[in-house]
């Protein structure tokens, strides 16, 4: 594994869900990546992508350097561009410049939800890719987050009673525009299992079809509901206008009533979460919540991401 | 000790001021947090308490992951609301998660000094540790301030020369309205002690009932410096109106005529200080103000805390 | 050693230059900072800077606490002041609280540019070592920058193929009004070697004479370019109107045509760059641009600096 960007790096999805449970059964303190360094990179605000990934660097005895961007810290990502405008440094230079303080990159830059060609071409993070000298870790680009989707896979991984289970990602209402990564990227890897994806969502919040082919898609929430194992609720806004609310129509949260068509599911959720917008308070407060749990797999996700980065790399 | 909150946590406070003066004078390094993560959640500025708390941690040999939280960062405290607001977050959610990362969570919240029910009732930390799976440290809430306490007891623990002193806490002007927080918990903590305390401010800053029960009040400064051993200076804002600067007297500067009154007293303050309107240069800069040295101590502490929490809870 | 704030603090520069080259050769973990901790504070952004110093840091095994100061962090540097502006700490406390909580502090704080005699007084760092009980990093002040300096001394001896060579400082054109240091800084140093020194600008530009005292200034930057060794380019404001850009000349952008007057010359930058602004992309990416170069070098020059001050005042 060269960078962590998508599952497209992942060369035995199993394996690799079953080296994170290994590791997070492990509790002697592990010193394999002592001397490295990893520099975390957020242009957008964090708490559990941040605390977890820094804790799995450190747990492996690694030093940790973390920086925000804030608006003074602007790429240009073009090539042969004259630079008078507010973008201070190319990214060929920070690329270039970053790997040499560090041993992996990892980066989160976020959507603007203005114009979708830019953001789908997710050009920060391809460009710099392209120009650093170590490894990358995405912590959550304009279109994906792999680090959240592998939690969420050890967490599945941990709970299935079966090989093949019916799993619902299901649109929920919000107030605000929210990116689609964590919906495209939870699809990417859940399609690499042997489980029955289901995609239910109102009309007009279609998702990229790179993302959603192969999966059922279905505008009935009760009939995707139906016989579900697994209930990934999530929101994003729309494709087309693009980043936009086109409605937030409260018929879709999750609530006890609902979750009562599926087969006993679990209810899962990337957080944070709006209560009784997103979900009722009595789904996310029921014992089949796994909220918590996905959120402490992010801790496990990450130390395998890293470990499997440093051995392949160094 | 399973949360450092308040002096009520505290089982045996002698005990605790010794032992943070016998890790000051050990030198040697010591791995007794090798392994552990402090996580530290600022929504706050903070100079002092950052510092001194991350290095107590680190001289432990943890690991220390620091965040300050900005607006961005809002959670939701009450029980049952729709979250259609500007609140992201629920901190039922937000401590259970961040205490799968976290061996030790510490947390600075200051008062919006708005509403004094409100700010008394302390909110943001009694439901954080209850939710909270690992010891919670204050580092300074609405209310309370208890690291700063505990340092200002070991510094007069290291210069008292009897085992009853005369320690005045006075008021004194500033042009911002500030938290009661300090005077709060220097209130709670030094009546744990033999020493006799007289609190002294013009009318209208009277504290709360609470923190000042058993105190000598007096509204003449003179005659409660008079004698004084230490004098601790402060300011605080008006608990009614609540929040806000009813005066600043200049006349309640802490001048060296002033502390002629006093049995040679050394001068506290817990920083930072504005000269020449709290307290005059001449007075900070004599050799009985022990300003530096009760920073010193917030290390030592910090430490005495760390330690006392990962001893009796893993 | 007592503290690295300019190149008078510099005994032996070859040797301290041979000390970092000897250090970026070895490869093994060094721990000879265990224990120690080093604080830095921001009052600018950062980027090299930042990530160079705390890796050098951590390379040594010394812990790092790093902060960025905003606006809600202002220093009164003033003696004998009534503070009842927006200042709350006098400089005073802060440096003699700051050192008890660090071993060797680092300091990054940018010139106004409103005021040339306040900027070049260089007051925080002249206070803030006065009053340190521990040794001062100077990380960028309004005047100086010696730690990108000695990173350019180091590149420029891993380079050079004469012990004396001829070596350019060209200012070049920017649309923002920036410091003086980076210049300031490498005349200071680069005189110090046996190399032939030519500073060229356009009428306007002059260098405070402090710094550009025994070197050869030129308006002709064509004249200076010729038979140059190392072409080390930078842009910085107008001493008088002092802070101003009085012109953004672009006949003074570094191309390839004017780099090929030159004796198949090594260009330097100290990042960041705006491509096609300042220099031409072609020179840019060409084999003879040492700009990464010159960044790697920060990490070398660092841990040289911290090793230094650790061995000399510990």
């Amino acid at each position: 594994m060269k960078h962590f960007y998508s599952i497209k790096d992942i060369d035995n999805l199993p394996e690799l869900v079953d080296s994170a449970i290994a590791l997070k059964k492990q509790k002697e303190i592990s010193n394999f990546g002592k001397g490295k360094t990893l520099v975390m990179l957020f242009f957008n605000g964090s708490l559990r992508t941040r605390l977890s990934t820094q804790k799995a660097a450190e747990s492996l005895d690694m030093n940790v350097i973390c920086m925000n961007a804030g608006d003074a810290w602007k790429w240009e990502l073009e090539e042969g561009v004259v630079m008078d405008s507010d973008k201070a440094e190319h990214i060929k230079e920070a690329a270039r410049v970053i790997s040499q303080y560090a041993d992996i990159i990892a980066i989160r830059s976020f959507p603007k939800l203005a114009n979708k060609e830019e953001d789908y071409a997710d050009l920060l993070f391809e460009t710099f890719m392209k120009y650093s000298e170590v490894p990358v870790i995405n912590l959550e680009s304009s279109i994906l987050h792999p680090c959240q989707s592998f939690a969420d896979l050890i967490t599945i991984a941990e709970h299935q009673t079966k090989t093949k289970q019916k799993i619902v990602l299901s649109w929920a209402p919000h107030p605000k525009a929210l990116p689609q990564a964590v919906a495209n990227s939870f699809l990417e890897w859940i399609q690499k299992t042997d489980h029955e994806v289901v995609i239910t969502h109102p009309p007009g919040y279609e998702l990229n079809e790179r993302f959603t082919q192969g999966c059922k898609i279905t505008h009935n929430q009760d009939e995707a509901l139906k016989d579900a194992d697994f209930v990934y609720v999530k929101n994003w806004s729309a494709l087309e206008p693009y980043g936009k609310v086109i409605n937030q129509d409260p018929s879709w949260m999750i609530t006890k009533e609902k979750m009562s068509q599926t087969n006993n599911a679990y209810l899962m959720h990337c957080l944070p979460v709006r209560r009784n917008v997103v979900i009722a308070d009595d789904v996310l407060d029921s014992d089949k919540a796994l909220i918590i749990k996905q959120a402490d797999n992010r801790t496990h996700a990450a130390k395998a991401v890293i470990s499997q980065l440093l051995k392949d790399n160094y």
